[in-house]
């Protein structure tokens, strides 16, 4: 693996899954491998699990790491061409892509939807900017459109609680006072595809997601009926797709309850706004699979990371011939 | 040691102030006991020689170090249960505590008194929520009430200077322009009552601290009476616990001075407002122990760190039997 | 070398550039140099190569790094003696720079100039703070005046590019919508004075730089002429010197172009703003060095950590004889 922008750059997600469960039941068994290599994150917005969860994937993998905050540490980056750049924008992408590929072997980047201009975010302007003039492999901390190493975390936590060979996972729209980005739900639907497994998504009118994601997905607006025999239900707000970015309402019984949950687990990609998105009742009970998802952030950056490396010793060792 | 959340969890602090001057005299004796494991710094306040010397102890221990910045980086938590987060709060402690717990094998935390409800100060919401809901051990890098790393760190800087078996050593207040925590000052307290001293606060009307705390402590409101005799004083500023974190005046007068100061060492935890809390003839001096005191924090930070790998290297054992 | 504080420190530039190459060839040749050391880098200011660059250079060594934020993880610090400091600073230089010396074996330094006051600006008083009051070495990361890592950078370029004896090198103002410091193009100014090249200054009337700085240098205002023949092509904007900190005018033919530069090659210490300092056309040319410049700044940190930490060596065999 190059780069990991999206699920699909893992091309079999069955045997991903696998190595990751592997990684965490022995940690350190690749330890050497990241020796005298640097991966630098690039964070252009906030952020709690991912983080932590790579700087530990990192550290497991001998990773020499440089944690980077861009916004307040560095300036703004300009991301288009030919702009006589005399306003507030110090830096282009071509050159600080390009003079971050100098000091480390492996960029991951973290940068949201502005939830503003769908075309601008659709285009993933930071990311593939740092794709397009990075000389160094990408690894996507979440972008736009796109939360990759959630969706990969989030398979392997499937893997490890099902019961039955088909599930039924059910993504629940919820409701949330702050617009949110579409990337979490995206990347759980493109891995969804991948899965053996009976897949609904359930919304309101007016938040369907994008029709190029859900193509080919069920997608059902009685929450209820959604609901019916699920074995996972994945909690997610997102914010209006097709009236870009809007919170169109609250909708306060989208909310998901011990009574909707049944005897499903229950999944979500954290911070979870409790009492809004969720009851109390469902986080506190065993049925929670929050936690579990946390830690397998570590595993999912871990394997992505071990495959970036392996791949680069191998292209190394090309070279040499 | 599980958690180091007071000066008591030392259970004996002769012990413990002989074990911090063995590690200051060969610092990467226990290089190896962090080995693989990870500690992870979490900053609600800013921090200079916590920051520091807390990740200095983590290195030369082996251990693995994440620190963040938690309202910059991450976001608002929520502590009280029940609650509707429909407001500014992203993420509840109880998730929060969990999944750091994921990803760290030791969390430290930074986080102040807001000085505007001495209940919920008391009530150490942020600290205690770690305790409660992280399933890791906890160290207390200053919280609301206590700042029990300084207070060990000021029991290794008196052993090292005491020239008498029992000295006196006084604790006088002094004015600061701004309204400042208790936590440094209880610590100390409670540290030297488990110390064969003659210890005498020394505080203006109006600024007696919690008497829970100075209960059996002499307190002598004639700063000149107060520090006759004295080995050791230890300055520092407090707002008002009755009128609860208010500056009721700023007394100039009983600013330290090398008159005042006679022959005795001078101790403050840093930082310290020069001519203000005290002048600059005594910080200048031989007398000062300040730095002293910034550099016993690294010793005290690697026994407490120390410690709580050890305990968990034993329960691990234990596990396995 | 006991500091980095300007470019002379190095003693004899030619030596230490092929140093500086050598380390680009076996960056890992002294990953035991420092070992159970560490460095503190503290940032007054924003950065990007160079926080990132120090690290890995730093890292490279086996050196264990720790980064601060002065302002925002910090706080104010006071630098004048003899103040009452009851406003908004709260720890004085006096303090901090020992304090830091307890944590560190090395501490580096960024901060700006304001570009307001002449005389404080010149009086370097952070750099200068540190280097009187901390009690270990002090690496410039760029000071007011001076910015050497950049230099030594530079003249590591220079040297792997030059393809004549005594290669033309114009220093080339450029136009810049906010006032920027003197520090880069001062250092260059003073490695060029080391260099055997014909060196030329070239800035509009009313930006002539600190006359002690350029003293013995040729400055031309007509920028055509001094373009004329050259090898490489430096460019830079700063602010007046004389109308201390001012923007005069932007200037905009000022902006370097391909057809101005015709065949020499191209530097910039970046951030640069295209099309305002330089088109397009110039940095996407196989002339442009300025990414050679930026993969130079991790060799040119690391050769001076290297000297530094020598020095400390045999400073401390000096101690044990």
């Amino acid at each position: 693996m190059k780069h990991y922008l999206s699920i699909s750059d893992l091309k079999n997600l069955q045997e991903a899954v696998k190595e990751g469960i592997e990684l965490k039941s022995d940690p350190f068994s690749f330890d050497q491998l990241g020796k005298r290599k640097t991966i630098c994150l690039l964070f252009f917005n906030n952020s709690l699990r991912t983080r932590l969860s790579t700087q530990k994937a990192a550290s497991n993998l001998g990773l020499n790491t440089m944690v980077m905050n861009f916004g307040s540490e560095g300036w703004q980056l300009e991301y288009n061409d030919g702009v006589v750049m005399d306003a507030g924008k110090s830096e282009h992408i071509r050159e600080a892509a390009k003079v971050v590929s100098q000091y480390a072997d492996i960029v991951a980047i973290r940068a949201f939807a502005g939830l503003i201009d769908r075309e601008q975010d659709e285009a993933e302007v930071v990311l593939n900017g740092f794709l397009e003039h990075a000389t160094i492999p990408v690894v996507n901390m979440e972008s736009s459109v796109a939360h990759p190493l959630q969706a990969l975390a989030d398979a392997i936590t499937l893997e490890e609680h099902k019961t039955v060979e088909r599930p039924k996972v059910v993504l629940s729209w919820a409701p949330h006072p702050k617009a949110l980005p579409h990337a979490v739900a995206n990347s759980f639907i493109n891995m969804m595809k991948l899965q053996d497994a009976e897949f609904v998504i359930t919304n309101p009118v007016g938040y369907d997601l994008n029709p190029k994601i859900t193509e080919g997905c069920r997608i059902v607006n009685d929450q209820e009926k959604a609901l019916e025999n699920a074995n996972f239900v994945y909690v997610k707000n997102w914010s209006s797709y097709r009236d870009y970015g809007r919170v169109l309402h609250q909708n306060r019984d989208w909310m998901m309850t011990s009574e909707k949950l049944g005897g499903a687990n229950f999944m979500h990609c954290l911070p979870v706004r409790r009492n809004v998105v969720v009851e109390d009742a469902v986080l506190d009970s065993n049925q929670s699979l929050v936690i579990d998802q946390a830690d397998n952030r570590t595993w999912a950056a871990q394997l992505v990371l071990k495959r970036i490396l392996k791949e680069s010793q191998l292209e190394l060792h090309a070279d040499k011939k």
